[in-house]
């Protein structure tokens, strides 16, 4: 089972995948997508993974940056929970827009995983949608690195991560 | 008919077009938008194309980024399906904001395709707006690489991708 | 009468004017910039014209920026129509975010000259919109590089550009 | 009584502040900042002003970038007047937001010093409005170059500009 | 207790924690986060503190980025009230997105500490709050610096600073 080993990076495999998440989600979003990481082909000899928690979703972006620069991560998965206030969706946006200045600025991608409090009334279904998009987008993460004909074989076939796959649409 | 070919890059003509797309998208936009670069002239000899799939339209504009800086693109274009909800319209802003972000470092024009799920009711409506507007952005992108008075002599016509063209109003 | 020349810059003069506009919009913004232009003191002399089209609005930052560092202009007019609906107003933004840092990062003027499509419904009114506004924002791209006192005296005195000068307010 | 000088650095006093505004507002604020300044101690031998007018609120941020690295300004006051409509406000974020990133790319502070043309519906309020906060904000530049003992002990007093203090609040 | 003291950087200790608030807030923030550091272990010792006012909170930003690149800070608490008005909001958006850009831009976390106005409608209540989130996040500063580990444990935990936290979800 994966576990978050801290800001410590092992040497050997010559990939990394960074994990980054928050105090103020209400679901251990980051131990979900180590998790999955720890199921995927190769771990710990082909890639590692470095995990680092941050207070809240907007400082996801600056510590991103950093696991890519000084701790070498090739692709960063970052997870966080907006909260279901007005004021959560303008603070998400700007959360979000970090993310993006951060991928820009290292051309290294990061996946913003999140998950809103107010995609689910059952707090059991919402705690499910946690566990299951952190999961696939850690499973992104790795086909984005290793098996690219994954996603290319998806293209346009309404997938998601949380939720059951919406499908194509057909032109006729 | 044009193949996605994945991120190999073929050496001998000197212009090559980026196609980036996403697995979230409900209709393959990226073959669409291939499909028509196949009939542009100097297909495979004047110009190449390289095409790549991302999970979702928030994951564009690092891709984009890295067909122009990693694989040589001289222009991308960008595919991608914003969902109906209110958020997915927050996220969708995200994305193009990003896509502008990576034009203007890289001084390279991106071409934005969205289609919003909304855009149409019908399903068959809603799949030839996704074919019509992948294929005239691919088109405007040839254009802009080889052939710009196409666009120059269209100034202020009221060009539409998608939908018919709205077309010019007259001073008098 | 002005007319837009391409790409091709003429050397003998030293000051350039970048001009560019798109298909999207329904009027044709860049000839009525262009003709104001050939107006001005000094044109063809003082002062030369380059002018390019492009698919939409947000294809204009990064145009912006080439026709500034890769054909020299000192000052650049970008034109475009948003549409009415609200997609229409939050892809202006984008637009808009792009040739704001577009001029940052050329630290060069770029006049943004947008007509928004529901500023008037009578389509005779709406068309002199787009033809006062874009020549009156021509004519403060020139007064900005050979005549700044033009601006310095009407600070603070409501001009505006396509509708009525709104005038000042006056504190006793 | 201080006149705007234009663009003309006298090279004497080694701090320069800046002061731009635009035709679009319906007050000379440059004058308001410039009057203030004039009354300042060690106007025109500790410190000197530039000042300079550009067309609309979107301009002021180039400008400011540019006073900054082209006239050595230590600090900016940058004027302007959102109108009342809700593209305005729109157009007032980039304009901020343009301002913003100004400030960062330069490592320089610039008061943004926006009046709203809603902020009150007799004239002759929003006139001293316009008035105040001009002069105002012109003081927190002088102080924040000379004198930041003056805004340290205000910390947390809720301080206006504009309008009356709003004043701090008690724990218990 | 913490004093405030200035830009004054004592040499002695290798890590700096900036503290930098506003004239605009109605409570003193910066008090608040300066007391609490003060009884962290190691205060002047294993760090100290530098502590600035600026006017309103769209001045953190270039202040923050500042007190890192000037006064060589390793993390900053960035300390602010929105107001409750519409407008406030968009400034909020705006001042919010430049500490995102100044943390990317310098690769060091600056922490966002936020009250809003409307955040509790008895002024001792939102007293409370200031006084709690801003202690909480010096706190978080701390931790982030010399205990990453009281973050890591905490992951998920639905942790909030001002009022009660919100607790964790389960699966199961």
């Amino acid at each position: 089972m994966g576990k978050k080993s801290g800001k410590k990076k092992v040497k050997a495999p010559k990939v990394t995948i960074g994990v980054v998440d928050t105090m103020f989600a209400r679901y251990d979003m980051g131990q979900a997508a180590c998790d999955e990481l720890a199921t995927c082909d190769g771990y710990g000899t082909k890639f590692t993974v470095v995990a680092q928690t941050v207070p809240g979703f907007k400082d996801l972006a600056v510590a991103a940056k950093n696991l890519i620069e000084k701790n070498g991560c090739d692709i960063v998965v970052a997870l966080g929970m907006p909260g279901s206030a007005p004021i959560d969706k303008q603070c998400a946006h700007e959360a979000a827009q970090g993310l993006m200045q951060a991928q820009l600025m290292t051309s290294t991608p990061i996946l913003e995983v999140f998950v809103h409090e107010d995609e689910a009334e059952d707090p059991k279904v919402l705690a499910s949608v946690f566990e299951n998009r952190s999961r696939k987008h850690a499973r992104n993460a790795y086909w984005m690195l290793f098996e690219p004909d994954q996603l290319r074989r998806r293209a346009g076939q309404g997938v998601r991560q949380g939720f059951a796959d919406a499908g194509p649409l057909q032109l006729k």
